[in-house]
């Protein structure tokens, strides 16, 4: 359940749905990148890794977005702004696992590199639009 | 062809492939939803409407980032960032109508809201990342 989030869109956190999240470079700029994504207890959680630009970007803005679409209807979709509010890196490894069982069906995420520090970034909703056509 | 989008990267715009469109709201956060896209002399080309949220932040701050993804793959996805070059009602209709037949197969976009004004965005690239796993 979210304050935030129209319960009918929750949905989206149950499909494979991928999560486009747009993090802000260090001039301002928008960058954007397709992620995987789940919701638990309030928040929007995506898992990256320590020193990515993404992480970069949130360390030093926490200012999001993302746009979920519907894997079963492109044109049915939800957009969220919201603040990073923490990241951690305590259940980073399991969080991309389960992540990994969600998208491919797979028990272990199977894209680690070397020395990569797992992150999990919680994401609190602050506002939301939603399209659905068709 | 484009000095920064890789060559074996320019089918995407040729596929039914959804960009997913970073813009700047007033406060500077990013905003994010999905679009229809193609290319044209140079330029990465959306379609919207006058007045909306994203015509709005794109008049004040044309920095814009898209994610790209194929269709047929989302492990396969490219990202540009650049600058809204020129926006013009010049086209625009017609434009809609090529992008409906392209995404929809439909010679007249199905959509159009009364006094709705259509408008092109001309992105220039000017970064580019991608990848492509599986």
């Amino acid at each position: 359940m979210s304050d935030v989030i129209p319960n009918e869109y929750m949905d989206l956190f149950e499909k494979k749905s991928f999560a486009h999240f747009a993090t802000l470079m260090p001039d301002g700029r928008p960058q954007v990148t397709p992620v995987w994504c789940d919701f638990k207890e309030g928040y929007v959680r995506v898992n990256s890794a320590k020193g990515r630009q993404k992480d970069n970007n949130i360390r030093r803005d926490p200012r999001v977005a993302l746009a979920i679409h519907d894997p079963d209807n492109p044109y049915r979709y939800l957009e969220v702004r919201g603040t990073v509010e923490d990241i951690t890196e305590d259940g980073a490894e399991k969080h991309i696992d389960a992540l990994a069982k969600k998208y491919l069906g797979l028990d272990r995420y199977p894209l680690r590199s070397e020395g990569e520090v797992r992150v999990i970034y919680k994401i609190k909703p602050e506002h939301e639009t939603h399209m659905n056509v068709g």
